[in-house]
């Protein structure tokens, strides 16, 4: 195991600090529900997935503490709008409240599991020797361990094909720079960092094979929810004749959504886009807007690679419902 | 008149050295052809319309030193490969290299005509009361005065109309945050300021009335050649219906080039990526790719904006032919 985003130990949820990725490796040591939802709204655990277990991990340690079900939940789900995860964890953890230790670690254990299947399923829409590229990190430290879209990657690679990746390093938060680049490096995969502005130009030189990326939350008829940038990513993609590739767990698919138009877009502060290492990118006075994800319509996506299987947008429903 | 990123007096080129804005405005005084070669290189000077003034003016200073037209033509044209501008400029002032001085001035006064003309002319396509995307700075700062994609939007807004402007910050030299955000806040014009992977999220919302951005080259079937990542926003414009717009000037027209497939691309070095203020955004080995512009092809341009007219990419070559 290369990279672990977190882990349960002696009645603390141990956090990898995400924020201080890739210069310095640091352990946060989490012993209340509060602790965990201030880790989860300020980004020191990210990636839909890796929330959901976070969470689940948080609602347990609420109950220990005494909270009642319905304060663990609230607390919680007041932290970041628009993963699904975070909110399929909850209600597992709502229905298993009465045994939240075991539920968590059953919930993590689920995660897990599903991301290996989505390597495994995966990995054979992978090309035998060319170019991956992927937006943002949907790898171990967004999923907890292997990822869901580095896990096609890196089962690809462990089975013997020669990949490629271009990282986009992911404006504003940088997750591709910060994480995808420092977890590919871990493990050996060859990998080149480019700007998010650069994705379609090699597109467009037929340098990508295949596009692949996670997902915060899918809708039924297969739109979804992704860092910002996904969208563009799948037009142009689709422009050229590339496959675009989501991968995530069952866990993210919204059942009670129809469509990605009522998903809960974040705003996050302006901040994270105007400043960068404590110093201006712009004017002192220059007005931002942040929008932490956008949504790109299921007909862009050739297909979701989750645990159930690898199926179209129009399939996804039915995978959810056990279909 | 607001910004001007470059003059000429006593026999000196005077640049504000767009490196250091937004936090300080500081000039450079240039003696001689192979410092203006450097800041040109260095992009103290950039914007392709811009590099062809101080390229005039560098030619001139050369001719005073004592070099020979070839040795000024030579050293000026090995700095950047992509703007066409460059070598309209050195083609210009090598035919009148026996009256340099007036020549560069010249030259210098038919851009800054064109870009007045070009606002002008462009005024009437921008929105009454809406919002124009723009990617990079296409501004006075790259273009001496007016700037090119700027130029309508300031004549626009002179004119009465009510624009709001959303400045793609443009990794990885963040010409938009650093430069467009910093021109648009001196004349006063209602912006935000947005990562580059928000720009296809505000398209696809209906938000955004228009895309308009500048020209590094342009080929005589209408293909073009502008800051990497102008490709992207070119196809999700396309693909939303929105209006997209190339202004500038037909110096920027590349009459030896049929299509956009020869267009020589700068590849930059990796650390313009990797490093920000000083410190790395990724791990200290990950290898980066930096292409500097992109090629955009015709089909996605609605119209282009010359100081000729505004025509569609079909009628460009009969611009520049005088046709």
């Amino acid at each position: 195991m290369g990279v672990r985003a977190l882990w349960y130990e002696n009645g603390q949820l141990v956090l990898l600090d995400q924020r201080r990725l890739p210069h310095t490796e640091t352990y946060m040591r989490l012993d209340t529900c509060r602790e965990v939802a201030q880790a989860i709204k300020d980004m020191a655990v990210r990636g839909a997935p890796a929330i959901g277990v976070a969470a689940a991990y948080g609602f347990a340690l609420g109950m220990a503490e005494g909270l009642t079900p319905e304060e663990c939940r609230d607390v919680l789900a007041s932290t970041r709008p628009t993963a699904r995860d975070l909110f399929s964890a909850l209600e597992f953890m709502y229905r298993n409240s009465s045994r939240a230790d075991e539920a968590a670690r059953q919930y993590h254990e689920m995660v897990v599991g599903a991301c290996r299947r989505i390597g495994e399923l995966g990995a054979e829409y992978m090309p035998d020797d060319g170019c991956v590229l992927t937006h943002c990190n949907a790898g171990a430290l967004a999923t907890v361990e292997y990822g869901t879209a580095l896990a096609p990657i890196r089962h690809a690679v462990a089975s013997g094909k020669r990949l490629r990746v271009l990282v986009d390093e992911t404006r504003p938060w940088l997750q591709g720079a910060r994480l995808t680049a420092w977890e590919l490096a871990r493990e050996g995969i060859e990998h080149h960092l480019i700007v998010d502005n650069a994705a379609g130009h090699y597109m467009r030189l037929g340098e990508v094979d295949a596009v692949i990326v996670g997902a915060d939350r899918i809708a039924l008829n297969g739109d979804f929810a992704n860092k910002i940038g996904t969208y563009e990513k799948a037009v142009v993609a689709h422009e050229n004749g590339i496959p675009f590739y989501v991968a995530a767990p069952t866990t993210t698919v919204d059942a009670g959504l129809e469509t990605g138009d009522s998903i809960p877009i974040e705003e996050r502060p302006g901040s994270e886009v105007a400043v960068l290492w404590g110093r201006r990118i712009c004017p002192e006075d220059t007005p931002v807007r942040n929008p932490s994800f956008d949504v790109t319509p299921a007909k862009y996506v050739t297909a979701f690679i989750t645990e159930k299987g690898v199926v179209t947008p129009r399939e996804i429903e039915g995978v959810v419902h056990g279909r």
